[in-house]
């Protein structure tokens, strides 16, 4: 009976949530307009971030497991389902803070040095658990960049660092993949031959290609060298391994197999939920990288070429980090080895059956 | 020296903002995954509330004063474009929300009883500021819209209801507009001779229609009946005013002749920023029509025709406010009265140049 | 040597599409800017119509074989997935017409008469092909809908209203698919008393809501008798059928369970694409509702309450099928039916394992 | 009496359009279903591309006259907001193409060789019209871009290389806007004091940060004296013509002191469309960058490495250009040299008079 009943305003907290917005221009007597937005904004986007960290953290216990059951990984897909329905929003949302004019910002401005948004904890912590090495993010102002993550939050981050992050995760996952023992089945030696013969079928392509002069020829199989030694070394564990070892390939060889197989038969039912999981890992890297780019725009509108509020060039560092901190790009370049269906070895009726769904009737 | 630094986190508070996620089901000891969802898009929306009603509380001060500007009326469009971009992610990101199923929600949804989004104090009054009527709420479950409101918050709504609504102002604002007193020029008379010109040209149309049988012909002839009066009462004062006595109109005649002037001659420069204003309380109105079919839609996939967690049936509620609950309809329904540029009688010089800019050089 | 070479203007027969936008208000001698507009949108909306037709046609090939394989409807999920994000566009591309004002339409409208999107044949073939009845249909103006459409287009439709629809074709599956024999295990009535606990439980709630008056507590208990017997009805396959015969429901009982179940159960794997599919074609029929809504309100802000070109009031008319269009809104109320995982019956190991993967190793 | 009746179809010649979907993969006799998308999808993004250049056109027609007015600037604006909402959708339906996977993409597209999107000749009309520069043009497999144009149609595309482009057109009008004129006030000398005294103190918060270790302060240091110098450059008309001529910068002096004023006083009534219409371009601007990022990650993802049926490595080509094809980034940069409104110069009495509406009474 006395038991208060729950209402909307106690359950969402939004006492706090709705009197978070401290405008420090007014603090100086003067409040500008448009800090109420560039505070409210910046606090949906850390709502967010919560959301997909709420998101990736489940994902990472489902793959830190022994064993990872096709209900796992389907339920895997849909979080990250959900992770990219919340990217698409924090893109578009850019356009409510375009609302926002150059002159506009100038007004509060100089009021929030030196806080950046290079002090998002969240951030940090999602490209960690994402997978993203320390040695790949672009440094700036030679500095770590945890210099600037506040001392108690720092732990955090340090932790996420330790971690087993996605790609981590995902490349144990694929490597132990039961369907990958083919046995019986040269799977590998028929695939690379197929590989082989399309690609001098496009060697063909540019020779023969009635358009182009003698330097264009020249120019294009250039270009297609590059593809025909990234074959080969995907095909060969030891290159392989090398370029691992110069930094310019991260995915373990029996991994990128696996990966492969997955794309390539992605028609049998047990392979679904493995297609649509590194499809949606794909995704993500996607709008992330599309997020950091319209950043990157709407920065360099906003402030030209003026230092950032926290010190750094903003606009040129999100740039460059927009394809550098790309965590799963070697799942997208694995197109570039996809052959025809037509062209694809026939998987013997043994091992068809292993992948099929049992149905005892 | 000893001054503390500004950072990012406290700046936006993160500390209250990112801890006030308490998922009632974890107090039970079961947490719902998806709990952390809802509960996080709402406290979005609720910031997305705030950063609207800052919006229309500055475009409520601006006409709320003797006179209003050319500049002012500019700032006003600029507030309502951000409203706009704010509005469309609102719509957007019930896509988020869909992604949790009907059955995931059902597994907290218990805990929330009786809690509701009837009790959000920022929608009412939003509402009210835009210009809702007590009476033209839909009533649901016989009880006025505030008793859901909390005790502490119900003076807020209480004052948004007494004070002008932008519906108001805007009526004000429209019946002193300077640029209505064409004097020594009959606009009035000579546009309602084209008006009803091309009402019995549309006529003629239906009745010599090959296509249409005797009783289609009819038909037709009684919605054109519609028109017909409908213009009538609006070219006559007394007859607009029965309307409004009889609730079906609101806006006075006065208001309306201004409204419909500002969108007939929209192209004299004077005319820029009162014709954007007016075409963006239309999207405001549209916009939040939209939002509220969305979210109906979205309710009724995730409880059918369950009772709504406030004890009403939500799908049901929301869709029957979605038109119903429109402020600027009768700004929508002016284009009835539209004629084309060439049968729009010409201003007279004097008049054109009063509504020019004037540059002196 | 002679082959003329593929090139991108030709493979698209460019010649053809970009000459195709002939201004009616040019023939007149006085070309309105926005026809162009005008023309290219409806040319733009007929292309996606078709791709669209050519998604849905290859669902129901599929879905019309003797037996429907797990990769059929894998393949059928991203075929509607497809549907949807086209719809998704179709949708928010209103937004570009928008930037036509009512003032600029008026420019050419006249010369449209008496043309009207009532007349698209592809928009009335994908109705048809979806499922939806002819008498479901909203009569305007006393006329068959096919007295629109062009001649030679008319047995194109009428094809399609003879033809094996997507609900029908639906319907047939969800009767045969093999996961509904739960041999040895008493689904319906476990599950039904289930259910009848849960509704008892939220007739509870309403007695005793603390904050209801009487006459709200009466209002309610209506408001969930209705829930109570369309539950009943659900159940009980007689009733069933006397709600189809009024033409209330109009998916069979059995069809009907199997869906349910199917919603239920979805965590098995076995079961994914079976609510994949489900979910998608819910997500289609509330793209179009929200697609018929949009319009609706475009419309009504271009012409306010005028008779359409095609000589219907056309804002009204799109407003009244946005809700009773809809083909698949007995899937979407199926959730009045759904309780908590912790209350769903427990399948019988033996059952699981039939609807599990079966990986011999 | 006998006058054919306009009809839908005809109107919108749907004959043509809906029969120009010819599967290059069909003619081998085996169809591949997503054949259809790529060329359905090509041709809305023409059908897109015909609207932009009837918008763009008319922008044109409008500056190349001797005298724009106020209202002139004003419906350019609308032009431009209608490409900007057909821009959103270009992007956007880019979702629609990544349904179709790698491996299906692969089913066709041997079929599509040579052909190529580099041979659409609208984008490249699009490109020029807007005012890309031949010499800033990637320059891909040393071959001039028009290489890849129809015989027929490569008249069109050199013409427009020759005429008037909007960034000429927009240099001449702000070259000669009269409101530049401010006679008796020293505005240009004010101002670059206001601005030297603004980088001052943003030098000495760089010195000054207690956050910041030596290496630090130099690197920043010398980012500042980047802006300090590209500042100086934009003062002295020597030092900016030194930057044109050595291919920087390509907007006039004067013309940039023209948009930088029309930026910092944009409040002013006059000023309005100018302001809105140089941020119109800059969002066209960034919209067609963005088109280009989010096409070059979906052609990695769909072909990886290989080389394009025209060809050429598309992802690579695409990326190239995102940034380096922008036309009106100069008025982006402009943000870097905006101040506080309060430490702008006041305007005089009689200018602000000169710059606002005069109405009579």
């Amino acid at each position: 009976m006395n038991k208060k009943l729950l209402n909307y305003s106690d359950y969402l907290k939004l006492e706090d949530i709705l009197n978070s917005q401290k405008l420090k221009s007014a603090e100086r007597g003067t409040p500008a307009h448009d800090e109420m937005l560039f505070i409210v904004i910046h606090q949906v986007y850390e709502l967010w971030f919560k959301q997909i960290i709420h998101e990736l953290d489940s994902v990472l216990v489902t793959f830190n497991k022994q064993s990872v059951l096709e209900p796992d990984v389907s339920l895997a897909v849909s979080r990250l389902n959900r992770i990219i329905e919340i990217q698409k929003i924090l893109i578009d949302q850019v356009r409510i803070l375009e609302t926002m004019t150059a002159m506009d910002f100038l007004e509060f401005r100089d009021d929030l040095f030196p806080s950046s948004g290079f002090q998002s904890t969240q951030f940090r912590l999602l490209e960690n658990k994402l997978g993203l090495l320390r040695d790949a993010r672009i440094n700036y102002g030679g500095k770590d960049y945890k210099a600037s993550i506040l001392e108690k939050e720092k732990q955090d981050v340090e932790r996420s660092e330790s971690e087993s992050s996605l790609f981590q995760l995902l490349e144990n996952w694929l490597e132990r993949t039961p369907f990958l023992s083919f046995e019986g089945f040269d799977f590998w030696d028929q695939y690379s031959e197929a590989v082989r013969s399309m690609l001098r079928n496009e060697e063909n392509v540019i020779r023969n290609n009635p358009n182009y002069s003698e330097s264009e020829v020249e120019y294009h199989l250039k270009e297609h060298e590059r593809a025909v030694s990234s074959f080969e070394a995907m095909i060969d564990p030891i290159e392989h391994e090398k370029l691992i070892d110069s930094g310019k390939k991260r995915l373990s060889h029996k991994a990128t197999q696996a990966a492969l197989l997955i794309f390539l038969y992605r028609e049998e039912p047990i392979l679904h939920s493995p297609f649509n999981f590194l499809s949606r890992l794909m995704d993500v890297d996607e709008l992330f990288t599309t997020w950091r780019q319209r950043h990157a725009l709407m920065v360099r509108r906003m402030i030209g070429g003026k230092i950032g509020t926290g010190g750094s060039s903003g606009h040129a560092y999100l740039k460059s980090t927009a394809d550098r901190h790309k965590v799963f790009a070697e799942l997208a370049d694995l197109s570039t080895f996809f052959i025809p269906r037509s062209a694809l070895p026939a998987l013997p009726d043994h091992i068809k059956q292993n992948l099929g769904y049992h149905f005892k009737s």
